[in-house]
């Protein structure tokens, strides 16, 4: 499942308390161009903070990640043990600390128990094998209720290459990322700066698009390797504009499935906007329907309230004229002119949110830009499980 | 209960096809001079365009309250059922229609029954009585729990006079106005633009410093009538600001109170961010950790996850320094410079948390400028409540 070249694994080291796996590691066997985008929070975990200097060099060779415990808010004993996970990797696989990057996700604000750690990372690196993707998927879980994994293969001058991607979400799921950690491999032959700019793209379309519950959090991490075992390479925009399609569905599906495995989540629902002056508008009236509390226990709630739509687009902070406002569940419209439909075509809406999946279509008649953001509903589950994460 | 001059009433006029109150008219025996502060949601509710435009005269004799339906997006049925509204009611006063105004608070998007609404509008203005303010208070609720009405009795020149505040909130309750209706009668002689002058600045401390879950409203409302029967008149800087503080104690009761009857709350939680560089930047961090769904789903936990509190103030939008941080449950320090105070801090911190209201305080070491938000937790009624709010 994993390109040429990569191999992976991931164990129970008992960060959790629990007998879940905890720790995986992912690894180039040969040193890999490498790219990142992280979360823009201020407030940013040890691990990340590691990683952005590590990652200017464009290389990188392998990946350590917890879950468990963010390693964030946890002062220099952070950055000292963040620096440990990859000293011990690096040891323990006969490369440079400098060539290992770090990623944790769980709980904020409480020291990483460092020694589990170190003494799990030799067993780990025995076991690391390239049909290890799936152990290494579930020990970077938290809430997630299962692993996400997206493979999907290219072409480029008549040699075949691979992209496999990793990802976990479940909560403080937001645009412009959120506590979600997503790893990239594949064995085509890519300088850094087009990773980079590629992962950038792709990012911005999918996982800059999701939201769960409109927190950011302190530890997203994309990172994308690319070894070159594959033979394939990209050579010119054209290749780089192939490659870009498919990292833009490796992404935009894992992005989907984050989306699904959220929190609570019974329903999920693509925000459309269309009709806007401009993207930038089109978009804060997508995210201000999207982290809307009212339109999403409505959601939850399978009630076609377009009342609360209208509501969240007026305060969007946009010029919008409401005589000009359609909404859509799907094909069926149920406002006009910023007028309800009537009761057939509440009920017809109404059937809509009876799935699982559906659009959301906001249409303001006032230019032709668009945006769209996957969202989720607010369900009791989702309370219940915050109300009482940590204990 | 009302200053002098005033008279109010409420009945079932079967607008929400319950026996509940739903009907309510505030009277005052002589023009008074009026000021209002509305939505700056951009879809507004048709009685908030309507008043918007008879309030610039300045001046006012009742207004016509109906809960159960919002009027809003109802097209120009919507305007015209407004005005019918306000036109029975001058016509059974006998005054004019451009001296009567209107709010509506409800479902939105629905017609109004505007025939119930004419034939209970004369009964109504029989039962108007000095007494009636209770009545009224009921009549404007939606998903209250109780009737919200603040008096408080102020003297300029040996003079005493009334200020009496009557509110409703529920939902759709945020910063910069919600579905909220506030009508404030007093006794006092006040021009016009004094009034427009002080309740600003009292809104601005008090109604739009509360979050219960981040969504504006399309219907807020907030009016003020002076009618000067009591013969205390503002003259002059010093009395116009002992009027202020008046004013600001009648709202600032109000405020809270909505807080504390909001939709499934269980917990009443002022927001107070300190050292910041700016008020505007307090305030921005005040307002993103007031409406972040983890933080407001730990408070319903009573989990004092101060994790989570760093993660809002990181993604506020504001230069800070998670090292300066400290965060303070009442008084216990449960951060210092961004980490943790230990497993003592935390359970002196939960014995707060179990308190129905406390003040969660962020001290950004950066400067002396500060905000302060009231907010409520995010509890499983709220999903509850909000799911099937219109079935």
């Amino acid at each position: 499942m994993l390109p040429k070249g990569f191999r992976a694994a991931g164990l129970c080291a008992g960060i959790k308390g629990t007998e879940k796996k905890d720790l995986g590691l992912l690894h180039a066997d040969v040193p890999a161009n490498a790219a990142g985008v992280f979360t823009t929070n201020r407030v940013q975990a040890a691990p990340v903070l590691l990683d952005r200097k590590r990652i200017r060099s464009g290389w990188c060779r392998s990946i350590i990640v917890n879950s468990g415990n963010a390693n964030c808010c946890t002062g220099p004993k952070g950055m000292q043990d963040a620096e440990t996970m990859t000293r011990c990797t690096a040891s323990a696989l006969g490369v440079e600390a400098e060539e290992v990057l770090a990623a944790s996700t769980g709980v904020i604000g409480e020291p990483l128990p460092i020694e589990r750690i170190e003494n799990a990372i030799p067993e780990l690196v025995r076991r690391l094998r390239p049909e290890g993707v799936l152990d290494f998927a579930e020990a970077i879980l938290t809430t997630d209720t299962r692993p996400k994994v997206v493979s999907r293969k290219g072409v480029l001058d008549g040699v075949e290459y691979a992209v496999t991607g990793i990802a976990k979400g479940a909560g403080m799921i937001h645009p412009h990322m959120a506590t979600l950690l997503c790893f990239v491999c594949t064995d085509l032959e890519a300088p850094a700066k087009d990773l980079h700019r590629a992962l950038f793209r792709s990012v911005e379309g999918s996982l800059n698009r999701i939201s769960i519950d409109g927190d950011m959090s302190t530890n997203d991490t994309v990172l994308i390797l690319a070894n070159g075992a594959s033979g394939a390479a990209l050579a010119g925009d054209v290749s780089l504009e192939k490659f870009q399609r498919i990292l833009d569905d490796v992404l935009g599906t894992l992005a989907r499935d984050l989306v699904r495995d959220g929190e609570g989540v019974t329903k999920v629902v693509e925000i459309i906007v269309e009709g806007a002056l401009s993207a930038e508008a089109a978009r804060r009236v997508a995210e201000t329907v999207a982290t809307s509390s009212l339109v999403k226990t409505a959601l939850f709630g399978e009630d076609a309230n377009w009342g609360r739509i209208l509501a969240a687009v007026g305060r969007a902070g946009i010029l919008v004229d409401p005589e000009k406002i359609d909404v859509f569940f799907n094909d069926v419209r149920l406002v006009k002119g910023g007028v309800g439909c009537g009761k057939t075509a509440e009920a017809e809406a109404t059937r809509v949110l009876r799935r699982p999946e559906f659009c959301l279509k906001v249409s303001l008649g006032q230019g032709s830009a668009g945006a769209a953001v996957v969202t989720s509903d607010l369900s009791v589950d989702y309370v219940k499980i915050n109300a009482h994460y940590r204990s």
